[in-house]
C-alpha cells in the first residue's frame, strides 16, 4: 500500500502526463499528487493531507463556520472512543456503521473510533438537557472520522480517515428540527456553488439511501466530469430515533416532559476532492479564487539586466496586492520562469502576474488567467480593480462552465429503456419514481445507478397525477435524479 | 468511571460550594463543571470538552496559529494510525511512549494511535525533502491524541485523549534548529503571558525529563496554586536522531548529502486547565479577557416600570460594543439577575455591565469588574474607552497578581535540608546542580520534586565557579528550578 507520495521530485517529470479526457481516474491521482494536495500514507487506507490541500481545507472551514457561528452554533469536542454499548442502542444506527468500525479493547471494553458521533454525543444530551430552555441545543465539532473500509483508496474520497464537521441539534419539535435540517444544507449549498463554484442538486434521499437511524436525509450532489455523482454534503433529521433510545427528555412550557427532535449534518475533506476533480484541466488543478489558498503568483521575469528594478516592481506589487488579496511573490532563483509557471499552473492558482524589464519601463504587468490561459497586460494604477474583476470573473465562469456541464448531462427518461441507455452513457438521469423499493433495488440491481435525490428543491414534484413510475408504470410520486454515483 | 456532568442541573445547586483554600483539587473540578468548560465522558480517562472550553480553545489557536503563519508555518494533516515499526525505528522514542500507547490491530498490521507524530512525520520527509531547496520545511498540525494512561483523570491535565497542536520542522543546520526550538519557546512564553495571563518559568529541560528520542527539550512550566509546577508547553531540538533513523537526507549547496537537523514542539489544552487553575477563584473561574469567550455580558434590571426602555438600552449597548469586543446580552426572562450574576461570575465573564431603570434615566451603566467586583458607574457615551481600559486593567491584574504569586513562592535554598523543607511547603526552589544524573535521582527520590528547568532564560547560570551542588557539594554547573509537579 506504501506509495509514492511526490512524484515531481522523484521522477522528475514536472507537468501531468495524463489527460483528464484519457484515463480520469490516473489524471486525478496525478493532479492531487502533483499539486501535493496530498500523499498516500504508509498506512493501508490512509491519507497525508499536505499544507496546500490542508490550506484549502481552512477556507472552507473558515467559510463554514462563520455561517454556523452567525446562526448560533457553537463548536465542542467529544471523545472519538465510542463505547460499544452506544452503538447498538439505535439499531439501525449499529447495522448502519459496525461493519466499518476500527476497534480498541482494554479488559472490559471494547470502543469504536468514531465512523460518527450522534450516540456519545446522545449520551451527553441526555445529561445536559432538562428544560425548554435549555433548547435549540446546536452543536458542531470538527475532527477525523475512521471507517475501516476496505475498499480500495481515493485520495479525499475514500480512505479510512478522514476530516470533518459534524453538527448534532436537538429541538423541542418537529418542525423546528425540519427548519434546522434545511437552514444546513442552505449553508452547504452556498458553500457548495458561491465558494467551490460546483453547482448541485440537493434534496431528499430515497429511505434506502438516508443515514442509519434517520427520520430522513437531505443531500446535496455534484455531477462529476466522469459522468458520477458524488455525494457532497448530508443533513439528517433523526426524528426522536436517537432521543428514545438515550432518553433525552426535557419539560415543555406546558410542564409535559417530552423527548427532543433532533438532527446532525456533514461535510468533509471529500469537498476537496470534488473541486479538484470539477476544474481541473489538462495542466492541473485550476482552483476558485473564494478557496485557492494562493490567488496571485508574481513572477518575475528576469535578464541580467533590470534585475533589479524588476525585482522591486514586484515586491511592490506584492505589498499592493498583499492588503487584499492572497498573494505570493516566487523570486526563487534556482528555478526558471518557464517552470513556475508550469508550477503554479499545476496549483491551480487563479492569476499568475508577470513582471518583466519592458513591463517595469511601461509601468505595466501583466496577469494571465488559470482557467482560460488568457493574457491581459494592465496599468500598475489600476492593478487592484483588474486582479478583483479578473477574479470574480473566474469565480463565477468556473461555476457557469460546472452549471453548463451538469445541465448538458442531464437528463429526462421517460421509459426504463431510456433510463438504462441514458445510464450507460454516464448522464445525471431524471425521471419519476411510484416509491416502491422493489422498483428501486430493480434499477440499482440493473444499471448500477442509484436514485441520488428526490423531490429536488427547486422543481416541481412529479406526483401531479399524469407521471408514471419509469420502472413499473404505476402513479409515480416523486420526481427522481438517478446516476451511478462515488 | 462514569460521573455526572453537569452538577449545577442535577443538583439543583447553582454557586460553588468547596473554597480554592480548602480542598484545591475538588475546588478545580467544580469551577470547570459547573463554569461548563468540560465534564467527564462516558470513556475511561476521557473528557468532554464543552462549547464554552472549546470557544477558550478557539481563542488560543487563533492567536497561536497566526504567530507561526506570519513566521512562515504551514498545517497539514497527517494519519493517527502509526505502524509499529515506525514507533520502533527510534529507541528511546520507542520506550518513553509505547507503554501509553493504544493499538488498533488488523490481520497483519497493528497500529499505535499517534501518543505524538514525530515517526509518520519523519516518514513523510524522508520522501519530501531533497535538496536545500526543500529547507526550512515547516509544518504544524492541530489534532488529537492518545495517551492511554490508566491514572486517575483530571479535567484538561491528564486525560487519555485530548486536543494539541504538534509542529515537526526540518532544517539544514543545527543552528538554523536551535533557533527555530527558541522562536517556538518564545511564542509560547508570549501565549502564557501575554494571553493566558500566566507568568512562567522557561528553559531547558534534564536529560531524564527530556522528550523520548531528543538531543533536548526547552519548557514553559507555571506555578499553580496549590504549590505544584505544570509544563505547559515544550520545544525540543531532536537533533539528528529521527533522521538517521528515517534516513532524511537532503543535497546541500556544496554537493554533500547531509541529514537534516529536526525540532518538534507542542501545547495542549492542558493550557485551559491552567488558566483555571491559576485565575479562578471561590466564586468559580476568571478568564483573563484575550481568551474570554465573552468579554462582556449585559444583564438588564428588569422592573415592570420601565422594562421595555431597559432592554432597548441593552440591546443599544449590545450593538455599540459588539462592534469591539465580544459581547452577550442575558435578557432570558426564565432567571432573575441574581441567578445571572452568579452564573456570568462562576464562568469567569471579565465585565458584567448592569443597566436598570435609574441608569437609563441617568444615561450611565454599572461596570463589575470579575477579578475585583469593583462596580463603576460609567457615562454610556465613554462606554467604549471604558470597557477597553477595564479589559486591559482586568489582564495586566491579573498577570501581576499571578507573577506575585509565583515570586513569592520561588524561594532559594543553599543547603539539601533547606531544599527539602522549601519543597515540604511546596515552594518552587531555585538552586545549584553538579549536572549529574545521580545527585538528580537522589533529589526526586527523596522529595518527589523534579527538575522542573534549568539555565533559566534571563538568569545567570550558577556555574560561574563558586556555587556548588545543593546535593553533592561538587562545583555546580546548572542553576536549577524544582518543584513537585502535575
Amino acid at each position: 500500500m506504501k506509495k509514492d507520495d511526490d512524484n515531481s521530485a522523484k521522477k522528475e517529470t514536472q507537468g501531468m502526463t495524463v489527460r483528464k479526457s484519457g484515463n480520469f481516474s490516473e489524471w486525478y491521482n496525478e493532479a492531487v499528487l502533483k499539486a501535493k494536495l496530498a500523499g498516500f500514507a504508509p498506512v493501508g487506507g490512509c491519507m497525508i493531507i499536505r499544507p496546500y490541500g490542508y490550506a484549502i481545507w481552512e477556507r472552507i472551514q473558515s467559510a463554514l463556520d462563520t455561517s454556523l457561528k452567525k446562526s448560533g452554533h457553537r463548536n465542542a469536542y467529544f471523545p472519538m472512543f465510542i463505547p460499544e454499548k452506544f452503538l447498538h442502542k439505535e439499531a439501525e444506527h449499529f447495522e448502519g456503521f459496525v461493519p466499518e468500525v476500527a476497534w480498541v479493547e482494554e479488559e472490559n471494553e471494547k470502543y469504536a473510533l468514531r465512523p460518527t458521533s450522534e450516540t456519545i454525543i446522545c449520551d451527553a444530551y441526555s445529561k445536559w438537557i432538562r428544560s425548554w430552555r435549555d433548547l435549540p441545543m446546536l452543536v458542531n465539532q470538527w475532527c477525523n472520522i475512521v471507517r475501516w473500509e476496505t475498499k480500495v483508496t481515493k485520495l479525499f474520497l475514500r480512505t479510512r480517515e478522514f476530516l470533518w464537521q459534524e453538527g448534532h441539534t436537538a429541538h423541542a419539535t418537529k418542525e423546528e428540527a425540519d427548519a434546522e435540517v434545511m437552514k444546513i444544507l442552505d449553508f452547504y449549498v452556498d458553500l457548495a456553488q458561491n465558494h467551490l463554484a460546483i453547482p448541485v442538486l440537493s434534496g431528499r434521499k430515497s429511505d434506502s439511501e438516508k443515514f442509519a437511524g434517520a427520520l430522513y436525509t437531505t443531500t446535496m450532489e455534484g455531477l462529476m466530469p466522469d459522468g458520477r455523482a458524488l455525494q457532497m454534503g448530508t443533513s439528517h433529521n433523526l426524528g426522536q430515533n436517537f432521543s428514545k433510545a438515550f432518553d433525552i427528555k426535557f419539560l415543555d412550557k406546558d410542564g409535559k416532559e417530552k423527548n427532543v427532535w433532533q438532527t446532525s449534518w456533514g461535510v468533509s475533506t471529500r469537498l476537496i476532492g470534488a473541486v479538484a476533480m470539477v476544474h481541473g484541466d489538462d495542466r492541473g488543478l485550476v482552483l476558485p479564487p473564494r478557496i485557492a489558498p494562493v490567488q496571485v503568483v508574481i513572477i518575475p521575469i528576469i535578464f541580467e539586466e533590470g534585475k533589479g528594478a524588476v525585482l522591486d516592481a514586484c515586491k511592490k506589487v506584492k505589498e499592493r496586492l498583499g492588503k487584499d488579496f492572497m498573494v505570493e511573490l516566487d523570486d526563487n532563483d534556482a528555478y526558471s520562469a518557464g517552470w513556475k509557471f508550469n508550477e503554479w499552473e499545476l496549483r491551480g492558482v487563479p492569476i499568475r502576474i508577470e513582471i518583466g524589464p519592458r513591463d517595469v519601463r511601461n509601468g505595466e504587468a501583466v496577469l494571465v488567467r488559470r482557467d482560460t490561459g488568457e493574457k491581459t497586460a494592465v496599468k500598475l494604477g489600476g492593478l487592484e480593480k483588474a486582479v478583483k474583476d479578473m477574479l470574480d470573473s473566474i469565480q463565477n465562469s468556473l461555476f457557469r462552465k460546472a452549471k453548463k456541464f451538469l445541465d448538458d448531462n442531464t437528463v429526462s427518461a421517460s421509459s426504463y429503456e431510456k433510463l438504462r441507455e441514458a445510464i450507460g452513457k454516464r448522464k445525471m438521469v431524471r425521471t419519476s419514481w411510484c416509491g416502491s423499493p422493489d422498483c428501486e433495488e430493480k434499477m440499482k440491481g440493473e444499471t448500477t445507478a442509484t436514485i441520488r435525490v428526490m423531490h429536488p428543491l427547486g422543481k416541481k414534484g412529479a406526483g401531479s397525477g399524469t407521471a408514471k413510475c419509469v420502472c413499473c408504470g404505476k402513479a409515480a410520486k416523486h420526481t427522481v435524479y438517478i446516476a451511478k454515483a462515488y
